[in-house]
């Protein structure tokens, strides 16, 4: 099948410049030293082929968990996330096909960890992101009540997630140490094997964890492209234009199909103006005819593949696979 | 089953709000005054409700097109937008079960129309939002070479989007009238039954079509509730606190569970500081505890919904019923 034959808007895949990625985080974080975090993408087809450079997987939802071990690829899964019904998990673990950790930053968390039959670990600690995580200073604590009740402590896990999209690398590395120094401290007191954190923006320049939880380094947005990482823009929304007006053109790719928590898409060559549900208005530099083709590019890769039941990957004009974005949901 | 057993995030529609809600629209748009927008709630089982009320719908896609008609709600549905690729509607018409009427702007939408297999359309007017539309003046032409290639034109439609939030009603309702002037006379150069336009912003203040394509009103949004509109906000992101920090929270709802276009949710009681991929930090204004089930009102309810499988119907604490969202996708 061709580009062209596709219908409208659909997600897009370059193989090439997926494969790249993949290639480039690999040399730069071999092995487990990177633990991609599928929740960018949510589709075991694109994890299958990061499973030929990493072992272990990070992921951010109880469904993602689920579909993770239903492909085979549950050797070793982190959910970098806290759960306050952890069964789902715990019957995973009684199929006998995975391994999972699960993240804790509360006592509560702790005993909905061991109600739902888990045991591994880690302890996540807040190194500035208002977000979950305990106080480092109280890591250990929680890390010996949870040893206490039977878990296997890893380790700690810490998000700066702050700091991804700091433009300016050196002080996206200056900020980056200040977190990891809370996360390091923790981790003295915790003990585990595991030191994980990190992401995409910062995964040059956080040399203190053992593993880096990056995710969109795959596809890529112009968020993470505007921060300057290295990594090619892999993901386009491929539009049709359905109106032309005398200064602007409106593409059939909207509000339900682009994540918008980042702004507006790009459009090559054009001025987007603005998107409704089901359009985007943009001033195009040169001429377009309705009917022609665009390839718009996300400003937030993760909203975005979460709202597409598959992607197309492509090579030039030819679609070569079709991909269920099969970890959608909860 | 409860509420407080449901998985999150969840939405959830208060099925007395709802009833509500289309009650009133139909006390004021009875029968065909209003054509019920179905790109709102994308769910068949809620159109279902709305059917009883009034006889035709709107849709914004093939994929709820097909849906429609294949629960039954095919009677007579307008696709209120430009399609490239007629050939899925005129199959549906094909099967005898479908009315269907497209609109078109242009030539190449009137060719596409034939080509798939079309057989009514209307004339869709920009009415003064840089989106889809003919100019006013053009559109008596182009109706015209739609009835020369063997169309029946119905009539026109003209969408004042750009219209829908003004915060003030009276400026609402002149804007209104301008933009329906533009409508009114490229009626009178279309003819036909058919005067379509107009949503929930200005359900009360256009009094120039014929038929009103409201769909927000069923469920609501917070960005309608502060547009001063009388409907109910039916709709709601259950979510479970799952950290608790020293001035802050975070629950299990975030980017890819909200539609984010028009900013960030409500958690009532609380302050929102930002919300993530599965995220929303908040401050509280009584403190919450590790554990408790909050219910976030969405900004924009159109992108929310998209987002979700299914919308649970509760009345109070019970879980009535459990739709599916079934005309997702393209």
């Amino acid at each position: 099948m061709k580009v062209h034959d596709l219908t409208t808007p659909a997600l897009l895949v370059d193989a090439a410049d997926l494969t790249a990625n993949l290639a480039d985080m690999a040399a730069a974080l071999p092995g487990p030293r990177c633990r991609p975090h599928v929740k960018a993408h949510k589709t075991t087809a694109l994890a299958k082929l990061q499973a030929a450079h990493h072992p272990g997987f990070t992921v951010a939802t109880i469904r993602e968990a689920e579909g993770m071990v239903a492909a085979g690829l549950g050797d070793d899964i982190l959910l970098a996330n806290e759960v306050l019904d952890a069964r789902r998990l715990g019957a995973l673990l009684d199929s006998g096909d995975a391994r999972i950790t699960l993240a804790i930053d509360s006592d509560e968390t702790l005993a909905a960890a061991v109600a739902g039959g888990i045991r591994e670990v880690v302890v996540d600690v807040n190194v500035g992101l208002p977000r979950c995580g305990v106080a480092p200073e109280k890591a250990g604590a929680l890390a010996d009540r949870a040893r206490a009740a039977g878990l296997t402590v890893r380790g700690v896990m810490g998000y700066e997630g702050h700091l991804m999209l700091f433009p300016d690398e050196a002080e996206r590395a200056k900020h980056t140490e200040e977190c990891m120094a809370k996360l390091l401290a923790a981790h003295a007191d915790v003990g585990g094997e595991l030191i994980s954190g990190g992401g995409t923006g910062t995964y040059a320049v956080n040399t203190w964890v053992n593993e880096v939880q990056a995710g969109s380094y795959a596809l890529m947005d112009t968020a993470y492209t505007a921060a300057g990482l290295p990594f090619r823009q892999a993901l386009t929304v491929l539009a049709t234009v359905i109106s032309v007006s005398d200064g602007w053109a409106a593409a059939d790719v909207g509000l339900k199909s682009l994540g918008m928590d980042h702004g507006n898409p790009t459009v090559p060559g054009g001025q987007v103006w603005f998107c409704s549900d089901e359009h985007t208005t943009f001033a195009p530099a040169e001429p377009v005819s309705v009917g022609d083709r665009i390839r718009v590019l996300p400003a937030h890769v993760d909203p975005t593949v979460a709202l597409h039941e598959r992607m197309q990957v492509v090579e030039g004009e030819e679609v070569v696979d079709t991909w269920a974005v099969d970890l959608r949901g909860w």
